[in-house]
C-alpha cells in the first residue's frame, strides 16, 4: 500500500515545508507515503467561491486512480483520537491494497463530486486551520500514528 | 488585557520558531501579547513522569499573577469551532482586566496543582501534538479568532 496526501496549491512559506518534509522523511522509515500537489487555479479573482471549489473538485478527482482508498480531511468527518487514529491506519494497513488517498481540499473546501467520490470523511479538529497549517498536522499524525504502531517513545498516552 | 500563552521549554526547531513567531507578529496587531518561556527542566532522566509533571506544575504555578484568568490547553477541555473561540475571546476581552494566560503544560501533562488554580480548560483537538506543534496552532487559531472578530479576509465560514 502508498499513502499519499494530496494537496491543492503549493506549501508557500519556507519554515511550513521544512517541517512538512521533517515528517514526511520520518513517516517513510515506516510506510511509502508522498505529497502530490495540484496545481493551484489561476485567475481565481473572476472566479465566485462555488466555481473555485467545482474546478478545483475536478482537478481532485482527475488524480484519483481505479482502486484509490479516497478519504477526505473535512470539517464534517470523523474525528479520532491520536490513538484510535492509529488503529484505524493499522486497518487500512492491513486492507488496502493499492493507495490510500488523504485529500485536503482548498479554502472553499470540496465540491459535490469529490464528496461523491470520497469513501470516509476525517476530521483533525473541530477548529478551521490554514491549508498550510493542515497539512503539517496531518503529516505529524501520520507519523505519529507509525510510531504508535511500531512502538517508539514519541507519543505519550 | 494582556494575553499571555506560558509553555515550558524553548521551542527548538528553527521552522517552527519562524511560524510561531509570524503569527505572534501578526496577532500583535490586534491585542497586546506574548509568549512567556518556564525554562525546561534539567536531568529529567532520573525523575518519574509524576514528578517531572509535578516540578512542571510548581514551575508553571510560580509564573501566575493575582488576577490572572489562567486557562489550560488541555485534552480534557471543551473543544470550540474557529468562529466559537472567537465568540469567546470576545468575552474574555470585554471582561478580563488584567491578564488571559494559556498554558501549554509539558509531555506528561498537568500537575494536580495546576489544575486547581486554573478557571477553563480548552481542547484545539481530539488528537494529541507535540508541544511544538500544539504552540503553533494555538498562535494561528489566536490570530484567526482575531481577524474574525475585526472582519478580515483569513478566515472562511
Amino acid at each position: 500500500m502508498k499513502t499519499i496526501l494530496l494537496v491543492v496549491g503549493k506549501t508557500i512559506e519556507k519554515h511550513y515545508q521544512d517541517a512538512i518534509n521533517d515528517y514526511r522523511q520520518r513517516t517513510r522509515h515506516f510506510i511509502g507515503f508522498d505529497i502530490e500537489v495540484i496545481p493551484e487555479l489561476k485567475n481565481t479573482k473572476s472566479l465566485s467561491a462555488e466555481q473555485q471549489k467545482e474546478k478545483e473538485g475536478e482537478l481532485i478527482c482527475k488524480a484519483f486512480l481505479p482502486g484509490d482508498v479516497i478519504v477526505l480531511l473535512d470539517e464534517h468527518g470523523k474525528e479520532f483520537r491520536s490513538i484510535d487514529f492509529a488503529a484505524w491506519m493499522e486497518k487500512k494497513l492491513a486492507n488496502v491494497n493499492k493507495r490510500l488517498i488523504f485529500v485536503i481540499g482548498g479554502p472553499y473546501g470540496f465540491s459535490p463530486k469529490v464528496y461523491e467520490m470520497a469513501h470516509e470523511k476525517l476530521s483533525l479538529s473541530k477548529m478551521t486551520f490554514s491549508h498550510q497549517m493542515i497539512r503539517l498536522i496531518f503529516v505529524e499524525q501520520l507519523y505519529r500514528a507509525m510510531t504508535i504502531l511500531n512502538g517508539g517513545p514519541y507519543h505519550h498516552e
